[in-house]
């Protein structure tokens, strides 16, 4: 892999580095600035001219800025006229309204993947969208990790008693996935969305004994808190013992960490793929790294 | 044109609402919300199907907010089949970084354009880009809008014996087409860019006696505004009058009033193709509805 590179963006937070440790390939790091109007400069500093580029830019907040700086990068990048062009996107902005759920909405994550691929991308690796079927939209290669191996490698001694709490129906599978590896039990909520205000309750019918047990609730992403908080508050109130969170994306959003800690959470749990430094932070960089390493197999 | 409507978007400041009065088509405001997350929340709130829609959409700061909301526009816009997309953006972004001044870097207006078309934009019309050849870089029909003609025929009286002061080797087409609409003469500066700092100076030799006559000083953009400053302290130094600034886009980041006016620029006008609440603004809203007007005749 003589002619393959590693380029770090401008919202890597790591997983560039790490992935460049893991497959032993050097990193290039972009030169990057603010300008006084406002807009992004990047540029490149190394001729790149027909090597292999994966380049790893998140899109966390400022997300709008990060997503610019990719199309700008990746601009750049093809006017090296790379042999390959992979673009690892850790956290994927806009990839919640996948739908559209009501006329005269845009499918944000759609949108997103076009323009990327315009940009002319061969492949494009992400770590769990929000709705797995999303990447579909993207007509290159695609590759989606799973990062509940790498979080029950990392947190299995400490929970392998707790129970798995997926807080609603989209997140059952990452529950039984977690609970598998953990060998321990799961158990999810009911949620019902009220058509008219959009606000979300738990449905009647939820009943579980956790019998002072720890619980993890599990989700993919964490920006307001409020579907983790309802969960919380169902979880103590059902005899939880130590009650955590795990997500792949911690995004938090304003008011967000005082809102888990008032609902009994204690522990926060979440990757790299976000910047964040209020949380624990599990670093995803190695199965990544197990991603790109299986892309550039079958591209060769 | 039963068919046809204005849709403005999250950034119009007044254009879409002009361009729809001037032109009497219906117009659509988009709705808009900022998520929790920090992303953008944009629909359009009426069934456009198989009209002809007019997107009017400006890129000035917050640069890239307003782009990525373009772009879900767009995709929005799209799900209606429109029989022809057509898009106003008043000041678009990253126009001055239109070459590759270092290898590495993104033709940054390249890409946006290319990303612009990757979205189903038919046509496209923009007010005085920093290069007009830039817009060749758009492969739909593209229409760039002078403001020279609606600056003359709003400022007219006050300066018609004003000189007008072209502050680079850019701007002298602009300073001559003022000058003539005025019907008075105009200057160039020269300057210099040392290669290696990037600092510009004026060059030596550039000589000019206005005595005492008013000088009005023409750019395309006021971002910092250190390339006025200089003009300005040209002027002030051999004799100038009252020292105004008229330029299509006053981006004017921060400190760029403060340095005008310790320069001693004592009028600032400029355009509603970006918000700003410290100048003197012309309406660009006919001669937009007018361009408008034409690519509707040229695409039936």
């Amino acid at each position: 892999m003589d002619d393959t590179v590693i380029l770090s963006g401008t919202a890597s937070n790591g997983i560039a580095e790490g992935v460049s440790h893991f497959l032993k390939l050097p990193l290039i790091k972009i030169e990057s600035k603010l300008l006084p109007d406002g807009e992004s400069y990047i540029r490149i500093p190394k001729d790149l001219s027909g090597k292999k580029i994966i380049l790893v830019q998140s899109t966390y907040p400022p997300q709008d800025k990060h997503l610019i700086e990719l199309f700008l990068l990746l601009d750049a990048a093809k006017s090296f006229n790379p042999k390959n062009l992979i673009l690892v996107i850790p956290y994927l902005a806009y990839a919640r309204q996948n739908q559209r759920f009501n006329e005269g909405e845009p499918i944000s994550v759609e949108a997103i993947l076009k323009l990327i691929r315009s940009m002319g991308v061969n492949s494009l690796i992400t770590v769990e969208p929000h709705r797995l079927e999303s990447l579909e939209a993207f007509e290159g290669n695609s590759l989606i990790i799973d990062p509940i191996a790498a979080f029950a490698k990392a947190i299995g001694k400490e929970f392998k008693n707790s129970v798995i709490l997926a807080p609603d129906h989209g997140a059952i599978k990452r529950a039984e996935k977690l609970a598998s590896l953990l060998k321990t039990d799961h158990t999810s909520l009911n949620k019902e969305r009220d058509k008219k205000s959009g606000e979300v309750t738990l449905a009647e019918g939820n009943e579980y004994d956790f019998k002072g047990r720890d619980v993890v609730i599990i989700d993919d992403i964490v920006s307001t808190g409020g579907t983790v908080v309802k969960a919380a508050e169902f979880a103590k109130k059902n005899n939880a013992g130590k009650i955590s969170v795990i997500a792949a994306h911690l995004i938090m959003a304003d008011g967000c960490y005082q809102r888990l800690k008032d609902a009994g959470v204690s522990s926060i749990i979440g990757s790299n793929t976000v910047e964040n430094t209020r949380a624990r932070i599990i670093d995803l960089s190695e199965v990544i790294a197990e991603g790109v390493s299986s892309v550039l197999k079958t591209s060769d």
